[in-house]
């Protein structure tokens, strides 16, 4: 067959060897890339959310902002809480990491402490923000590309396909490859951002700051009054900065060593970037009064603002915005597969989810996660408003599983001594003085983020949310099913109650014949060779073939053993073979039938495509039969080197003249002969007229 | 499995016993309404065409038709020419329908008088012709829907889509059922069309027809001199009325017996019809003046002219008509699969073409007829005017060799001497006194269809046209490619070359053990009974897990066999397996390798989903391998009747306590026990708690 694996290596890159896993992890920088686009795509939208809330208030039935400038001016604060929040988080995940160094976040936290059904509820949710974080980030990284060139629009679907398409082609290539091409836009993006922020800082002290021109306002549909609700709405709908932050302590495992170590250092650089960009953001958002509009985002407004409008730096803050956004859902590529193949590993999912592939990446969660997030793009017309609501749900409630674990793992550690260790099942815990403080931080970190996934859950309830607060138990029940499924196979198998069956029993061998030709004759070989009772049979599709394959039989091999025809007047193939072989296994329950068919295997998928290739679909109905072993016997046709027509396997067939000349009719005395022994071909025999049929 | 069987019973109907396929045949009535409605829908815009050709004739600069009423009515002389065309090629296909009385058409024709190649031209024309039948007249009937309902515009497409799946659906239930729901509506348009003409045929004589109102001119592109090429374009187009008057003859074997007798006089019937309409319609569209144009179809003018704007019967008339096109797609389907398996039959087209399924039907050529349609419908953004240039030059194509193979037939009538007779490949060839002039008439008629072809071809050229006229040679070398194929593999296969081999060979048996499970213990009981020498192998993906492995068969099974552990440090599955395969091929390069591996079957498709099921893809790898053999040894798990878990095939587990009380550890000395000799369930044992990683 044309190499199937020679096209695989060509657009994936050479197989790896699975002793090159060590040299496939990333370092810090890289892997502060990878991990960490996610959280700082965030900043992007995290200020222009708590604007949006504020903007809603309403005293004495008219728009605060617009009357009273201070309102909006609540962010700066808000802001403030949630910097603080996200140091919480962070210290609470830091943790984590050591606690937890084989990875798998929230997942293995509420495994080792909560019990097994927490567990799948964190798997679940973190999974479907997964799909999600791509199917958002995709989307909204599209939008602005359409912001940009607005004719584009009508290609919207397909055009953030293809970037699911591009991104989980460059993460099948392994995950040093695609972290390296993925770290340049990461950092353009932190150094324009970066740059921004200075340059604004500057232009504020030395009063050279303008305030923001030509926003188109946002008209607002649903108004609310000044009040704790609308600060506390305003507070959750920021900590959409917070997203993102769990990547590291999922991916530990693709650090270099010592893994820990590094992924607790990244996480800490991920962390201080975040709260100076967000805090920046907000703080200059302040000073320039940026207006949330539909029309153009705060960082537009922020960039022009500071650069001055058509200054070629506003134009790469975009670019580099956009392109942030899009790899946000790099970060979904790297650690969906590993959850999915520790829940795999756990039984709650399918087994082919711990599978890696050439690269030693997990193909099948890479390429479940592309087809997922492509579904949701489409069904979702690829706008990111219909998406957004369903976000963040999931992420906080993993944050909170994941924090109430840490609480509970650090009763663990508050019951050792002071050089004593417990060996948990993932980790050895060690004595910590400060035990008591982490475990208040990751107590108030969890209330919070609590807090914060129910205000999104009601808030978002009717605009999307409800289908998470749906699909979670949803796919927690599967889980289960999965999981129960597994485990009773298991027992079923299990060796434990299975008595070794010592006695040979009886094997009964049929060849199913469909033409008489040249494999037949291999199967006749292969069954003599065998050596147990064996007989042949045919299904008689079409009553006259099956006369005439009957009496080829006997011509040829009749002296060998009896033909069978079993009639099938429905033209059926497997059925009428059932109901024989169940015959044949009532006169002898205990022995073994043993179904032995031929497969004409060609050279190349088309031709292979010109036959009936029977044998595998026999082999699919017959494997629901007791004690019914098929048997395939391969037929090899391969095209002759000199391009004439075929030939078969290793084995040349040549005419041999017997003594009073050339009589084709008279079989060949002489059997197989090994292609290097053959001798010189002669004239070609003339050519075969038995019509094909049913080969 | 849960029943595939059961649910195709459920939308096709039960399955028809082979004997039962001359109740399937059809009467003259209903193979009328299924052979003609693609002749008689062509009567529906066929003066249409004539007349658009007309009124692009110039003449001192200014448009004809508006200065001269009289070129308009130059369409009466030339329908009467067609008519005389159309009864020509009636009777030469009379003549066909008699000497093949097997059905084929053109195709049989021509491969029995004018060579293979002429005949898979034939079969090209007719198969690429059959296909855009369908793709045209759904479009056209479509286009109708939406003149009643334009804002249905935007899912032309897949209302296209649907219909052809409707149609496909409906012919798959066989062909009785689908010839009697679409009787009635094709003799509804033959009922509406005669009662249009009989009611404008009264009225004009009364002198109450008037001329039609409010047509919107159309606007020509290219406009052309008065003269004979025009008068020749003009002709050519009416010809469509021609296109389907070959379907009965390729459809013969359609009807009951007498089959020849009885297409023979429906072929009659339908050109009677046919004439009858082409021509009343053509007489009254120039009585009422009727202009062609792009807004308005000339069968609705004069619906409504003879019947009156707003008339109920102008609405029935229309409806008529849009049912008549969806129609003709239904001819196709029950000529294109006859013919495609006859093709298949002779091995120029893939042999699954020649399977009838469970209606009797040719279930394969249906379905590729539904495909390839659809995808021209898509791609042709299911609009007519698109494809109308491709169609006709395939017909008439097959019209000229269908005559000319019927006058090189005649040849042969006439060197017979009055009582003799000769034994054709189809028929028995009898004597025929008017033989000269049956050969003349069919001779007249190629010369005709012949003129008609090339027109088409060089007028339409640039619109459409150059892809039939690439396509069918293309389709031409594959036919031939197939063949080839075929034929060289019958005679690779063929054993008048193959020595018979008598001898008994070795055979070396190697079992595949993934987990150390009862399966395993099936598998090395299978080996055992087959008695030939035997060992197992484990293919070690992972090396602790093959340490494990290794250990736990050693425990269980070592006394009666050695493990062999492959290395695979690409984690791959079927190449190490080769690769040791060949080397023991090497040891002994006669004998047969016999693999032997395990399959799980479930009960339910989804439970299959969860496990590997590498058996397959085994299968399919070592296919390619000479002399290796490979066998499946399913090991099924059934859900329990109580629903606690699973258990295997027909016997069950038991645990039978020894004499000191229940010993979990200790293998149950009792082997299998069939179900109905089990005793009661003793307590569930205590779970199992062996991870599943490859099963």
């Amino acid at each position: 067959m044309t190499s199937y694996t020679n096209i695989k290596e060509f657009l994936l890159g050479r197989r790896l060897d699975s002793g090159e896993a060590a040299h496939q992890s990333l370092s810090k920088p890289v892997g502060l890339a990878v991990f960490a686009s996610d959280a700082l795509s965030s900043t992007a939208y995290a200020t222009e959310e708590i604007l949006l809330i504020l903007s809603m208030a309403v005293s004495g039935g008219a728009l605060m902002w617009q009357t009273d400038g201070t309102i909006l001016g609540l962010s700066w604060p808000v802001a403030i809480a949630i910097a603080i929040l996200l140091f919480i988080v962070t210290i609470s995940y830091r943790q984590t990491i050591f606690a937890y160094p084989n990875g798998g976040g929230a997942y293995i936290v509420a495994r080792d402490n909560l019990g097994e059904t927490v567990a799948q509820v964190a798997g679940a949710a973190l999974l479907t923000d997964y799909i999600l974080t791509v199917a958002v980030s995709i989307s909204s990284g599209t939008a602005q590309i359409i912001s940009a060139f607005p004719e584009l629009n009508q290609f919207r679907v397909p055009m953030a396909v293809v970037v699911i398409a591009i991104i989980t082609f460059l993460n099948l290539r392994g995950v040093k490859e695609s972290g390296r091409i993925f770290a340049v836009p990461t950092y353009f993006f932190v150094g324009m951002m970066f740059f921004t922020l200075i340059v604004g800082f500057i232009r504020h002290l030395t009063g050279t700051l303008p305030q923001v021109q030509g926003v188109e306002v946002l008209e607002h549909q649903v108004l609310e009054p000044l009040g704790l609700f609308l600060i506390l709405r305003a507070f959750s709908s920021g900590c959409t900065a917070l997203t993102g932050i769990e990547a590291i302590s999922n991916g530990i495992t693709a650090f270099k060593e010592p893994r820990s170590r590094n992924a607790a250092t990244t996480l800490m650089w991920m962390s201080s970037i975040l709260i100076v960009l967000f805090l920046g953001i907000t703080f200059l958002s302040n000073q320039i009064h940026a207006i949330p509009s539909h029309d153009e985002t705060v960082i537009s407004q922020l960039g022009r603002t500071v650069f001055g409008n058509g200054s070629i730096f506003y134009y790469l803050v975009l670019a580099g915005t956009a392109l942030i956004l899009l790899l946000a859902a790099n970060t979904s590529f790297a650690d969906f597969p590993r959850l999915a193949a520790l829940q795999a590993g756990d039984g709650f999912l399918p087994r082919q989810l711990t599978y890696r592939g050439g690269r030693l990446v997990f193909s099948w969660g890479i390429l479940v996660l592309a087809v997922f997030a492509s579904i949701l793009v489409i069904l979702a017309d690829a706008r990111t408003s219909a998406l957004i609501p369903l976000y963040a749900v999931g992420v906080f409630l993993s944050f909170t599983i994941s924090q109430v674990g840490m609480v509970k793992h650090m009763n663990l550690v508050g019951k050792l001594k002071p050089g004593e260790t417990h060996d948990g099942l993932e980790t050895t815990i060690h004595y910590d003085p400060r035990w008591r403080l982490k475990q208040v931080i990751s107590a108030i970190g969890a209330v919070c983020t609590f807090i914060v996934m129910i205000v999104f859950a009601v808030t978002k309830f009717t605009s999307g949310a409800w289908f998470v607060v749906v699909l979670i138990p949803a796919l927690v029940f599967f889980f289960f099913r999965i999981h129960h499924h597994y485990k009773e196979v298991a027992r079923a198998l299990s060796l434990r109650y299975t008595p070794v069956d010592t006695e040979r029993r009886h094997v009964e061998t049929l060849i199913l014949v469909d033409k008489v030709h040249a494999e037949t004759a291999r199967l006749v070989n292969f069954a003599k060779s065998l050596n147990h009772p064996w007989h042949a049979i045919h299904i008689g599709i079409n009553p006259e073939y099956a006369q005439r394959v009957n009496r080829e039989w006997k011509e040829r091999f009749g002296d060998e053993a009896e033909l069978v025809v079993i009639p099938s007047p429905f033209r059926l193939l497997a059925e009428p073979l059932e109901e024989y072989i169940e015959s044949r296994q009532a006169a002898d329950p205990t022995g073994y039938v043993h179904v032995i068919m031929g497969h004409l295997a060609m050279d190349t998928y088309w031709e292979q495509a010109l036959h009936s290739n029977s044998a595998f679909l026999f082999n699919l109905v017959l494997s629901r039969l007791d004690r019914v072993v098929v048997t395939t016997v391969p037929y090899q046709i391969h095209h002759r080197a000199d391009g004439k027509g075929y030939e078969t396997g290793e084995y040349q067939k040549v005419e041999i003249p017997v003594a009073t000349g050339f009589q084709p009719t008279e079989p060949n005395r002489l059997a197989w002969v090994h292609k290097q022994d053959a001798p010189a071909h002669t004239a070609d025999a003339p050519e075969a007229s038995e019509p094909d049929n049913q080969t």
